[in-house]
């Protein structure tokens, strides 16, 4: 029978209620207050069906982003959208990198497409670089993704780098895809952002999420940007015309209002705890991944289960270990409150010293 | 470019932002207020993921509709299932009836199915009979479409017909979905629900939604029932795992709380109002067609265009020229609250009377 691969539902196993949940990588700064104010305004409008097109949210996202609104589709989440697109291309053949999200590779067998891994290397801190280019040179997928930074590694990879991936893909007659949902929370992820090839590359699209900046997985509110209107055209006929709830909508509107000053205050806030676990895990041995996210991706010395032993703790941490070319030994844990951060460290060091 | 083919959405129009929107087919009797209730107390989660396997509303609402949980899956509207489907099967032949609901059709073709059509004739009020298995055994689609009663036509299909269907796709082995997402308006409702044979057939899925009967369609929430698992866990595998938002899955929760009461009130509600309607239109010349549902088909006898003539008059209703086997002298009207049923009775009566 089916079964969830993801981190974020630990508080759904029984007896786990109040466990503290950093397998799922939401910011910490919390909900915007007038999120909250927004959904309550928007309750009596539930009677009536939503706005298909999210035309007031795309407009003041489109500004958000620097973008034309024409450029923007809304999706309920970004997973739904990545659902849409081996259907929306037709991607029959699909690379994905690995490790990296799992919906990119579900999503291509749900399509029926042959799915290619590109295997990143732990020596290279599973960055990518040229040799990526010319595996996807050689292999000639329809789709290719990357995830930037990459879940679960945190690792950033530059915009010169997909310059370069966007030149062979246009040669090969290929898509890519730019998983950007947690690029905003990086210090450089404004200088590497791949929105500024969005003009004059139409086989490019990006996809974001309101999710984990905003805090707001429950409500469901990711979005995919594009200049080539065909395919903004074919990603609404691939999916529901009522993706994205009216209540989703309003949070959107709502959380982009003051959304730089927010951005700004979490990637400080983020750089600043990130050291501070990612130093705490380091001085116990384990090994920490540079990151450019609001997780940090390690591995264990050890040979002990550490989720288990975290979840006696109270902690949940998200074991990599179902991912494609990781083992049981890879962690990410999110970066979450100085309070979460430490009970985290401190429950991680009780249980390392000594072992 | 994508254009959107559905009712319900008049409210997003320049202009439109009063009109009374009878062209979608919601619950008049409005939203429980303790379904707003919910909501407001489920915003402070919306920073969790939501359950993906929405165990606690899967519990409430196996129990209201008299089958066990493990039945029960569910989607970002039945919308969300439907565009599932014909992958989840693998369906490459699809049969849908025409006129109905514009999905069944758009999903298939998103998977790449061969589409076949059954046309229902006006002579037959549109209604379904033995010719109709007989067409499904000789074409031997891998999917079949009936929904019940049907949308636009508001036709019932006699659970005796199902039956035989079922038996026929048993045989050819194919699969039947049954759309009953307006059969709980209907009084006759309950004697012809496909939901008796789930026990025995395994090749049968029951679509079902909250938007209608709760009159949420803002929220997003609808449902399948299924006795065969292989084809529950296929329907979790083809769609994202985070589909159903935590508020909506405190609506659902708090909407069936004395659901059945509810719904008796939605059944008197409707028969009643129907009949004016009903009535009303006949009076004025109008062909009206026999409904189970929340709403009322009918043609007009007049060559002008009545959702414009409407329009003007700040009411609109769904034209149903843009279905297959209709034309433009075919139109829908939602039984609205008794108040905008007579604004719809005397706007026509002013538009018709003369004509």
């Amino acid at each position: 029978m089916y079964e969830y691969s993801h981190g974020g539902n630990a508080n759904f196993e029984p007896g786990k209620e109040n466990i503290i949940d950093l397998s799922a990588n939401v910011n910490s700064l919390g909900l915007p207050a007038k999120v909250t104010d927004a959904i309550i305004r928007e309750i009596p409008n539930i009677t009536s069906y939503p706005d298909s097109f999210s035309i007031a949210l795309r407009g003041k996202t489109a500004a958000f982003e620097g973008v034309t609104p024409h450029w923007v589709i809304f999706g309920n989440g970004a997973s739904d959208l990545i659902f849409r697109l081996p259907r929306a291309i037709g991607a029959n053949k699909i690379m994905v990198c690995a490790p990296t999200f799992a919906d990119y590779e579900r999503s291509a067998l749900s399509y029926g497409a042959e799915v290619c891994h590109y295997f990143t290397s732990k020596d290279k801190g599973f960055g990518l670089d040229e040799d990526f280019i010319k595996t996807v040179e050689e292999t000639k997928p329809k789709l290719v993704y990357v995830c930037n930074p990459n879940n679960p590694t945190g690792r950033l990879t530059g915009a010169g780098l997909i310059k370069k991936l966007l030149d062979c893909c246009q040669h090969i007659d290929a898509w890519v895809a730019i998983d950007e949902c947690f690029i905003d929370f990086a210090r450089e992820g404004k200088a590497n952002t791949s929105k500024v090839f969005l003009k004059d590359y139409a086989n490019l699209i990006i996809l974001k999420a309101f999710t984990k900046m905003f805090a707001i997985p429950g409500v469901r509110l990711g979005y995919a940007l594009c200049s080539n209107e065909t395919m903004i055209s074919s990603l609404y006929f691939h999916g529901t015309d009522w993706a994205v709830s009216n209540l989703a909508q309003a949070a959107g509107i709502a959380a982009l209002d003051g959304g730089e000053i927010f951005v700004a205050q979490t990637v400080a806030y983020v750089e600043k705890e990130r050291k501070v676990v990612a130093d705490g895990l380091a001085s116990l041995g384990y090994s920490v991944f540079e990151s450019s996210a609001n997780y940090i991706f390690f591995q264990s010395p050890f040979s002990f289960d550490l989720r288990s032993a975290l979840d006696t703790k109270g902690i949940r941490i998200r074991s990599c270990g179902n991912y494609h070319g990781l083992d049981g030994t890879f962690y990410r844990v999110a970066v979450s409150t100085a309070e979460n951060n430490k009970k985290f460290l401190d429950a991680i060091k009780e249980i390392s010293i000594g072992r």
